[in-house]
């Protein structure tokens, strides 16, 4: 359907280059809460504006660009046309946070020609929870390859709300997040820059997608994008004096922020408008914006518990490099076998094995095994193109031998890719890397990208790069393979398209240990996550780091139930154990929750929320997911199905030496997860969710009364009792603390 | 052996930063004609000096390099030790100008070490013909990575030498030759900067390596490097007050001049010191100082003589293209099935199998095919990434149907990857790509890199790029391909480690047509093809583009005798005949030698040189390859060995249509070629290199009395006689003329 905008919109605008408002209703939400205004000022820029129930949410906010050729297309536009559609379908995620998604919005396309013959159409979708809307340039258009100098896209806000939000930075995420006003970001944004791998001549003021931010009204916004693909990463900068976000893409090696070729469409912008936190936690809106599965066959896809030999590196208690030798590194001249190694390597044999049977013991899928390759004696800061070939292990590594050990015991080791941020060489070896894995039954890979990429001048989130993480995702797709991709652009919900995308870091996650401040894992399912799920490595029991690693220092900045909880609050389909196997047998009843717990879920409550001070989250686990890796394994030459995932044993009520599901009942089963701020606080919740007269044994791993992050962190109770729908919960949550519930339907 | 050098020697050296003098040689050529001197200043700079029959040829010139750190090796330097070495060795190559190869050298390894502690030791190495010398960095060094700011290398001349040479610049090397004094090259530089595809920001003035000189002494200097590899190629930048070159090298897209990681060598840095212009095309200097070849089985590679739809795209007869229906492709989403054709496609079935027939029937080798894949519609000059995948042919190209055709005629096919410069996107299909050519029976590639490189910001002749080159090159090899790469960095001798390497362009070919200024394939030996072969497309016999392509315009500067002559003076494995087939059928009697000419060589003899004037050069054909390509086709599953090459056919006096070498007796035979200049002159010279004794069929390829590149350039004679050793001819060679002989033993 065509419709022609009125004349009198175009009348509406006022002239000038500073629009003060849209008065033509362009697209109202399906609930009619929200409503879009579009027009274009007297000079003929593009401009829109968001109203809930009659109320300012965005201003006027320009639209538009600048080209590299000294051109722009932000005046001279006329509306050629404006077609409306809508949605209304559910569809079905590999993996997530529940088993159906609605996709309802309403549509409005409208087609803008300038004074030149450029045609620029902006398609806007109306959600419930919020606004997206992108830039179409078509086939036939005088445009057909140009390049963007800056994207001028506006959200002029209406006050100085508060925000969460880390740092601008055209190569990392991995930032602690700052709560302040608007007004006060320009004060606090260099401090909050804190060093990190990949910093290079990158100052201006601004902040990354996704900012979240309350109104003083308690309406919750959020700026964020989707589907950022063949176009770079976007900042926003904050003018004070417009209380206005302007997008600041990330510059590629000459400069360019985003070479198009028509036909061809920007990522989407959005504005997520809740009117409560848990709001904003259940938004799908990212997800929905991004298009549909493109891999047929999915059943190789499947979620992934998994410990790892990489907490003890991080700690450096153990190491990646296998020698001292060699103040330099030539892969395939380098003699690794006639070097003396230097003790430290993690990633030995017997070292692996010890990993593989505590995974298989304590019923994980999996067992990353991080320094496996020849290349960790040099392969960091050097710029070093051929850093890493993916495919020669160490002398003490024995692939072929451990990864058939781990499969006769029912786990998959998952593959390690360092990158060292050398694209260019990861893109040659890429092909033989990926054929490895298959040959030796890895189906998942940890990638990382850290320190400054080559091709020399690119960033992590500039466009060629961006490309990059995309072409990884799809051949390894093809090898069906599932990628967790660290130090990468932070996703943009492009798992719903290519769901093997199982995992990203792309923020501050558990390495950063004593760094961390305290409710930053409450800040990050609003923000970072929002995109697609993080590979945060929870799960550290001991806070003390010279106790893990004698001769460390630091402490971190959580209680141990804290990590308990995240394996609720923070969705993602691949959850690691990260802490070291010896730390855990120092609390096998705490432990027990994460044997437990499942990761991927058919039904997700948010039953708390608050940025950086509390979440509290029930799920309900995927019965169709629990034992995917068990039988994707049986599938290997060598597999045996003998060992079944915690969460499996947990939901059948199985025993711990259980070998089989076969004829064993499932319970229904809920596991409820929180995470505190920095200040202690209770909070009060109700099982409402539980099957209505069924009855649950719950276990309830809580802070204890004097818990605390710095004097206390280890301190926890676990309680036992039976409850039902109707159990009121009022549970005390230390500062930097948390809790977690499982919950199983008495039979 | 370890020598200390003399500490008179490091006392000898003046103080300051200039050196006036070197007095203590540190080698001597094997026949003791050249020596070189060798010292540090009064800071401990580096330098060195060379004499011809102590005559100075090198006064004292400064080494060393300024790094991106700020610091320098240019100074402080104390020699730790000198090791000297030689080396008499006879080498034979896979193909080229004659069957052995003499490596005769002294060597000196002069190991040096700065007050910080920074090694760096130079590599010097004297042959009768000339110097080459490179820096080596241990890996037991202070330094382990570093990266060039700039290669501080001095070629401090004598004189204000004569010299041919190229405009500098990052990209290209297609620009005509000027002649002038060193004095005047800042006078002549910008005007020689012919606009070119690949320009862009570089503009100091300056010279590419190789440049010829000659000295008012009648001696002939040639300054170049060899085995560019994992660093930047060089310019030169002259100082016409100090009469000194300086290297200047190509920066990457971070402006980078080289990112070097101990152990390391840079290239070798070459003065080639000559008595005649003869000596300078016999000198086997950038040969010999590349490493030998590393390929074990070259039982696949072979010399090829091949014709091509090429020609027609080039003067615009036809185009690459299939199309007009869009203006902007995308791969795998365009339907070129769906577009009209306009009819102008070159690459299709009919017109293919035409060349097909033409190359069988006149025993060519192969037939090269350009613009047989999807992506011409719009490949240059967007910077477009994913611009070809190398792998999908146009719907009027059968790629199986055309190779069968071809293998049973005896013919093979050339595969064209064109790049448009995305060497990222190439490095992405090439191995599909060179997977898809083993499956048809390609065996060589004609690759080109056309536009600006991306990775964006880099250049064609930088570091990251020479990289990719190379690994076309060794990635090719594992496929059994042979790689002709145009519009690649100029190659450096590069060919002796991977012979597979069989062509390049890397300098004004015939392509430029009527750009291209007469006496310019007389100075190319000289220059250019030092480094390697040329595939510079001779054989156009049409001047006239409008004869060619009706409605276009321009005549080139060459007679068609000039263009036979070219068949012998560039030494090439790879040899085209470009013209059109229906240009060659007008004038089948001096076709008739291009199809008996060999183009790969046991035996060549230089008889008379000067640069841009006059090149005679004589060869005797290497009768082991002359029909390699017919008995690897043989291999092929339709492979028939029914067509033989036209050489072969002249060798053992075969007719036309023979089918078979079974039983036929080889005749001694030789060809001369001749290319002359912008002027009219007369060449004499005697067939003393004949067998003695034997009498020879001599066929005169001349150009006529009228003949005149301007005024008759079609206008050739050729006349049968009966000849032996003591044989004279004179022959006069037009403006832009020249002459071809052929010579077959009477038995």
């Amino acid at each position: 359907m065509i419709l022609w905008v009125a004349a009198a919109l175009l009348l509406a605008i006022s002239c000038g280059e500073t629009v003060r408002s849209l008065d033509e209703t362009l697209l109202t939400s399906p609930d009619g809460g929200l409503t879009l205004q579009f027009g274009l000022s007297g000079s003929g820029r593009p401009y829109y504006a968001l109203k809930r129930g009659g109320e300012d949410v965005i201003l006027p906010s320009g639209l538009g660009f600048d080209l590299t050729d000294g051109t722009s297309l932000k005046d001279g536009f006329a509306v050629v046309s404006v077609e409306k559609d809508s949605l209304d379908e559910t569809w079905t995620p590999v993996w997530g946070e529940e088993d159906k998604i609605r996709n309802h919005y309403n549509e409005a396309l409208v087609s803008l020609k300038d004074s030149l013959g450029n045609a620029m159409n902006i398609r806007f979708r109306l959600y419930d929870d919020g606004l997206g809307f992108r830039y179409e340039f078509p086939l036939e258009n005088k445009l057909v390859y140009f390049n963007i100098r800056e994207e001028l896209t506006e959200f002029a806000l209406t006050g100085d709300h508060t925000a969460w939000w880390v740092p601008g930075d055209y190569d990392s995420q991995e930032y602690n997040f700052k709560e302040c006003r608007l007004s006060e970001i320009s004060r606090y944004c260099e401090e909050m820059r804190i060093p990190n791998a990949s910093q290079e001549g990158y100052s201006p003021w601004g902040v990354q997608t996704a900012i979240q931010m309350k109104t003083d009204a308690g309406l919750y916004l959020n700026i964020h994008e989707a589907a950022v693909l063949d176009y770079p990463a976007a900042n926003l900068l904050y003018d004070p004096a417009r209380k206005t976000f302007q997008i600041h893409l990330t510059p590629d090696a000459q400069g360019v922020k985003g070479r198009l070729q028509a036909p061809c469409k920007t990522p989407w912008r959005t504005m997520m408008v809740c009117p409560s936190a848990t709001d904003v936690l259940a938004s799908r809106l990212i997800l929905n914006l991004n298009d549909p599965c493109v891999i047929e066959d999915v059943s190789w896809i499947h979620p992934v518990k998994y410990v790892g030999v990489w907490w003890e590196m991080i700690t450096h208690k153990t190491k990646w490099s296998y020698t001292d030798d060699y103040p330099s590194v030539q892969l395939g001249v380098t003699d690794y076998a006639a070097s003396t190694p230097h003790g430290k390597h993690g990633a030995n044999n017997e070292n692996v094995r010890r990993y593989i049977d505590f995974a298989a013991e304590n019923g994980f899928d999996a067992v990353l095994v991080e320094g496996w390759n020849e290349g960790w004696e040099d392969w960091f800061g050097k710029k070093k193109d051929f850093v890493f070939d993916f495919l020669t292990p160490y002398p003490d590594f024995d692939l072929p031998a451990l990864n058939a050990y781990a499969h006769q015991k029912g786990v998959r080791l998952v593959m390690h890719h360092e990158t060292s941020s050398s694209t260019l060489n990861y893109e040659r070896w890429m092909e033989k890397a990926y054929t490895l894995m298959n040959q030796y039954g890895y189906d998942a890979v940890k990638s990382g990208y850290v320190g400054f990429i080559i091709p020399y001048g690119e960033r992590h989130n500039s466009q060629p790069t961006i490309n990059h993480y995309h072409y990884a995702i799809t051949e390894a797709a093809k090898h069906h393979i599932m990628v967790n991709a660290h130090e990468a652009v932070r996703p943009t919900g492009l798992c719903r398209t290519w769901p093997n995308m199982i995992g990203n870091e792309s923020a501050m996650g558990t390495e950063f240990r004593a760094r961390i401040n305290p409710g930053h894992t409450a800040v990050l399912p609003f923000t970072r996550l929002q995109g697609g799920p993080m590979d945060y490595t929870p799960g550290i029991f001991e806070q003390d780091m010279s106790i893990t690693a004698p001769g460390q220092e630091g402490k971190m900045h959580h209680t141990l139930c804290n990590q308990l909880g995240l394996y609720v609050t923070f969705y993602s389909p691949l959850q690691m154990a990260a802490d070291l196997p010896e730390n855990y047998e120092r609390f096998p009843d705490a432990f027990q929750f994460i044997k437990d717990v499942a990761v991927d879920w058919d039904r997700s409550i948010y039953l708390q929320a608050e940025p950086r001070k509390v979440i509290v989250t029930a799920r309900h686990p995927k019965l169709s997911t629990l034992n995917a890796s068990a039988e994707s394994l049986a599938k290997l030459p060598d597999g045996r199905k003998d060992v079944i995932s915690g969460a499996a044993r947990f939901v059948y009520a199985l025993p711990e030496d259980a070998k089989s599901l076969k004829g064993a009942t499932p319970h229904d089963v809920w596991y409820v997860g929180g995470v505190g701020g920095p200040e202690e606080q209770t909070v009060t919740f109700t099982l409402d969710f539980l099957k209505p007269g069924a009855q649950y044994e719950a276990t309830v791993y809580a802070d204890a009364p004097e818990a605390d992050y710095e004097t206390a962190p280890q301190a926890y109770t676990i309680t036992r009792e039976t409850v039902d729908a109707s159990k009121q919960y009022t549970l005390r949550i230390a500062r930097g603390g948390g809790f977690a519930i499982s919950l199983r339907e008495i039979l």
